[in-house]
């Protein structure tokens, strides 16, 4: 059973051309002109491009006794009706937790994803059986370790921590990653702000203020760098980060600045909205930035000291974020975003000009498979390559809206935001998993993506 | 009569991976395993790249009455043996002389060329004329124009020749490149120098120092941004310049920056040499410059802000160069370089760890082919790509030197250099122009490669 | 006749300490507790300060056959109601006049100064008689010169024009300054902008973008480095010159930056204002910028990288403005500020916490009292310096009108702005000037300070 | 008993100028032409200065059960003989002992001083008796805390420990300082090298590059800003430190560096001369950089991004150094230099024309006086101020040599060096201490100079 796309521009990072795309056995079998094949997509008026991959997602994550509210099989249904065909998910063990127990709790998880994912894995504590089990995590085809700078008393790792991690993730040839703030300037900055009374969303804001993830960014390239190992930096919301990232790329080092879509189109005047749950609804971490750190963002991207549009989907219903309700520390971090990243850096970046389509693909698919060594796997449009691709309707337009998204929560951050350029149809290994605006859905169909060290980056 | 290379490994900007290559008609037919052909080329060790674009060369440059001594015949041998299979060169109008009438001299200079060129056409005064064939020149494939801040008297325009002029060629679709020196001060400097009696080589590299390059980077990067034009600056050669070009890249700007070979091995110091024609020989402007300056660029090579690797090849025999005797501003500019550009990065990029091979391909191929809209007919290993390829022995070595040069000159600045990386095979539109260490010639080969507008960059 | 300050806190740019200020023969003669002189006044609850130095002011300027409205007289009659007891003017020779010509000219405008001032001189073209003369002003007591990178067809020199002016003032001892524009991209601008038919106040502004002061302050910083001379740069209005200034410095090099007190208050909204007369009162060159752009001026002012607040004063009426209806290239440029320069600046300066009173006088007095090498005749509480003296009441307040200023036109560019921190006292060489609110005028009782060269700054 | 000096020219940090000084009581009575008193101080052809002041020496030091050779006798002799009066030593509590307490120690270690000295605090650890006694401290005339943040399970506290003090010295009125490293990183690379073998004096500085400096440097900046207090670091020793100093200043943040005249003259070439001895004797935190490091610092006292020259003066005899034979990590840090370095930076700095006169009595004298509040009593000129004065003979030449100094050590890291600029005699409070090459000796002539807190700085 193949499939043709037919009519269609194909758009890669580095390419535009008309050609048809033949799907044979969930890869790509021909690319050219005048392909046939069992069925036939229509893609006129449209671009074939790379399915999106979002590298940053937290979906059925463990938090106070419940867990994020998307899981892997709605959370990759949002992703496909939004033309993202792989997710990378962060393993994250416990306090004392080996690291190949909690990749089998996250395996567990991913039984029924839609679409094709991998695993980071988390360095959330340090010891003889973390750095031995780093071994078999990297032969299991995971490359990445995610090290947290904040969330003080929890996840966060001290800086001889980071430079022993750090050191055994150069050796096994992998990538650190970090979300980086200070914790211990954050958990300080939040006592104080409880103490004094401040204790809605907005204070989440004030908690964390750029310079303390500017410093955490600054902090661990040096660690990077000491320790010999490629840096790759998530969630990157402002320019004191953005400079450090730039600055450390002026310099050869390898280091990559990850922006979310939410900071890219999103500002800090939305935790000034009195209503308290629209606002406690944006709380995540980093918080909304003003808009000169957004121009900066932007323009990294443009110029390439930026690499990653990602979006930290960890989706949290109204009723979740209530339990944060007079101690906005308790408010559970996250936002969702799966279905929008693509519809919306489509408009603010393509539409306005900021960004190429090619470099749409870029920064959505093509520069984050390379970095995590699975490109041409994925993020590529050639003969061979797996079949998650994108049949781009860059006329259609929508209206976001909580009540037609897949998310399961009950409201969306982009609410209203008009939007023209949606997908007409997603393919993931080759599966028409949406089309024409509906999903069509296969729990289970998803399947891990193995990848290995020492990747040419 | 097809060409297959059997056994290699096919290394392009973004990818690595074994595999066979056809080759039929001069482009490539196939791209897989266990290909066959009627001729076949051993690539076993070797890495199958997109042949180097050498986008800055002077061929038959007219001086003084004399030209440059390396014609297209010689030029594009010397480009084959080194790997190089494109060279872009300088159509240059004397004053008052129209750009057609220039292009038409040029297109006569190139007809004995071995490999494909294409030509930038350069605006080297201002009038109603030029306005007008800048058109035609678009037509005819041109989508770069070349100004000189630098050469005052002869070649240069000023502030507002520039901006009517990067106007147009914003209006046209296309890239505004510069030589970029203050000529006014370069004048003085020049004038004073030898007013003072200093007028031996090294007083050329006096008279042009870093920040008069740096300065008119900074400049032209304006100019370009109110004309709303892409900037392509060639020969960035120190830290002023490279910061200007960075800290333009981060606002967003499109700007490019083209570290030359020599500039990235070799240093001022080859002025100090106390024999007159050693330092004659390497008189080019800009001069070569401070280690920390190498420094910059390769870091600028590594980070993305610098983007392509070329050598403003205009070679001047000993004898030429002698006509600056006694009078620095006399000597003509100009050094080597198109047989030695891929080895030498090779060697002093691939072979210390700055550069991937990879990211050699991009430098030296794949980012100019893009950046002047030929990609990827040139700078790709694609089906349907022109078979510009190179078979490149890593483990191949040898010491650069005169005696076994394709140059029509008599020295060459990096002789006794020890490369390592060599081509075993250059492969022009098919035809096997360089083979084990031997040039195989065909005068006349090469084909004029036209560039459309508007490329999307 | 002597005069003693009583009871006030003398503040200067390093010292803070309690004093009485004893004031006889134009000089201070003494300080230090319990004075006494012929009269006294209550310095209770002030401030005793060295009076305000304008290094930048417009007086009697001619324009297109008329005149800036204030002239020496009601000029420095608003210098002295504000706390300002020195003002520089620029003395400019029309095309081909001599410079000693010129400056006899500016001699004879100044006869009925009330307080005390100096010159600059402007370099407008460029011959032996300018070289020649250079040497004579220079002896006459005037050791700054004015080159404008604007202003094309008019006042503007090129850049072989700066560096043989430069050199010149570099062996002069002198200190080069520059109206930093680029000239032909602004001329360029502006006709397009009228063939657009954009005519109103608003395309002054948009004629004028940050990046052109930015590139040619750029620019004159190279050429001053080259020529040996130090560099002040006028009127810094943007973040793009600052950054080009904060470079400069952080290389070593002696390069000064002077903000307007109108680009730290005002922004370029004014310009949106739709009566033109609004408008137009607010057109200079440059012109007001965005708010980012005032918060790097302050920043400059704290860490140091700018040196310097002045005015630019140069009043139009609303009359004279008009001359530009319909064409805003004949907008006659500049705007008032002698009297508010102190009061606006202590306002949003010291009253908001961004400087110290030090620094204060620092910027208003001391550095540019040192820069031109008059202090500390000028710019100092020292005994033996002159008595320019300001007691500043730094609880007074007032709301800044047209309708009670000395100023001889119709409007006053902040109007309606409430500041807190007014001189209670002006004293000029001693004599009260302005007490209690009101001037007490005498024409022709300031003096022409001479300024030696080679001022080690 | 008055002493006049006559005949010199008094050299400021703003004014230059002829006069005679006249001391009386301690104090300077008198400035001005034709002054007499009982004792006739020579000054012709010298400038008469304020007294060095040495911020950062650490006299007595205890240290593995020895102490640094130098005490505060034979300390302040050696600074009284190259020109300084008065230095700041730092009161380091044993982890757990109170800040009282150790002030105490450091009260007893001072009996001996020649000169004026003051203390700065250091917070060794953190606890509720620190919190609490550093009120008393501050009322104490200390306004100046230290923070370690290297030495680690020595002196180094932690991010929340520097966040709880910064904010407690911040609320007292008083400025933070640091010694910036990152001691999780030194620890680890001191382990690594050891366990290579590495064991010789070189590997002292690799176990501490410049990029450990910077970070930590960044990182005391964030948390100054968070906590809201000025910020001093010491030892600013490299570009990445300086780079981050600057980009605080301009920003507005209120943060100081202070070079020392060692990094400021010597290189890591030291480390690899093959004599043991020579090596261990320049170990110090941070170590000896590389020559682009030097041309940042000098770069930075000229534009003021830098604002103080220091000397970290800890001297420890080869014999103590020699503790560290086989393992780097046992030498005793530290390296003499009060005796050296005002004679060092005036042949090194006003010289070579980097800096002048009054800028060097700046950067050496009245800069720091400023920022520890105890100016114009100290660092001044002016009728009143303490007379620590130095009579400077700019002609007088010497060779530094440990044979003819005062300091206790056997050895010089200067040796050799040829210095032109020398005190004629120094002043300690109108006591000639110094005079003609020799010492006049009396010991307990220095008193603790207290300083309070809220400097405007
Ligand atoms: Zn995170
Ligand atoms: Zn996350
Ligand atoms: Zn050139
Ligand atoms: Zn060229
Ligand atoms: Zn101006
Ligand atoms: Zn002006
Ligand atoms: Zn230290
Ligand atoms: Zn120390």
């Amino acid at each position: 059973m193949s499939t043709v796309i037919k009519g269609g521009t194909v758009v890669t990072a580095d390419l535009t051309y008309v050609a048809d795309v033949l799907v044979d056995g969930g890869r790509i079998a021909a690319i050219g002109p005048d392909l046939t094949g069992d069925t036939v997509l229509d893609a006129a008026g449209c671009y074939v491009m790379p399915g999106g991959i979002d590298p940053h997602t937290h979906l059925e994550m463990p938090f106070m006794g419940t867990y994020s509210a998307d899981d892997f099989e709605s959370g990759t249904r949002a992703a496909l009706a939004g033309g993202t065909t792989m997710v990378v998910d962060f393993a994250l063990p416990s306090p004392g937790q080996g690291l190949l127990d909690a990749l089998k709790m996250w395996d567990n998880k991913a039984t029924r994803a839609q679409c094709d994912y991998s695993f980071h894995m988390a360095v959330t504590w340090w010891g003889e059986q973390v750095f031995d089990e780093m071994e078999e995590v990297t032969r299991r085809g995971i490359n990445t370790f995610k090290h947290f700078m904040a969330y003080k008393g929890a996840l966060m790792v001290n800086d001889d921590e980071l430079f022993a991690s750090f050191s055994r993730v150069g050796d096994l040839g992998g990538i650190a990653m970090v979300h980086a703030e200070n914790g211990d300037v954050v958990a300080e900055l939040s006592a104080r702000l409880l103490a004094a009374g401040n204790t809605g969303p907005e204070a989440h804001a004030y908690s964390r203020p750029t310079q303390v993830e500017g410093e955490a960014t600054n902090r661990a390239i040096m660690i990077a760098d000491m320790a010999g190992v490629p840096l790759y930096v998530v969630h990157t919301s402002c320019e004191e980060s953005h400079e450090a990232i730039r600055r450390a790329r002026m310099q050869g080092k390898r280091v990559w600045g990850e922006p979310l879509i939410q900071h890219l189109t999103l500002d800090e005047s939305e935790y000034f909205n009195t209503d308290w749950d629209h606002a406690a609804r944006r709380v995540m971490s980093p918080p909304f930035r003003g808009k000169q750190h957004q121009d900066s963002l932007w323009a990294g991207l443009q110029s390439g000291s930026l690499s990653v549009v990602a979006t930290d989907h960890c989706a949290f219903t109204t009723d979740q974020k209530r339990t944060g309700m007079g101690d906005f520390t308790k408010i559970p971090n996250g936002t969702g975003g799966l279905q929008d990243r693509m519809p919306m850096l489509w408009t603010h970046g393509v539409g306005t000009g900021r960004l190429t389509p090619n470099e749409f693909v870029a920064v959505t698919s093509t520069n984050i498979a390379k970095i995590l060594n699975c490109y041409p796997r994925k993020g590529a449009v050639l003969v061979g390559s797996d079949a998650d691709l994108v049949v781009w309707d860059p006329a259609a337009t929508k209206t976001i809206s909580a009540a037609t998204q897949e998310s399961a929560i009950d409201y969306n951050v982009f609410e209203g935001q008009e939007v023209t350029g949606l997908p007409r149809y997603t393919l993931t290994r080759g599966r028409v998993a949406f089309a024409d605006g509906a999903i069509n859905p296969d729990p289970g169909h998803g399947q891990f993506v193995a990848r290995a060290p020492k990747g040419a980056v």
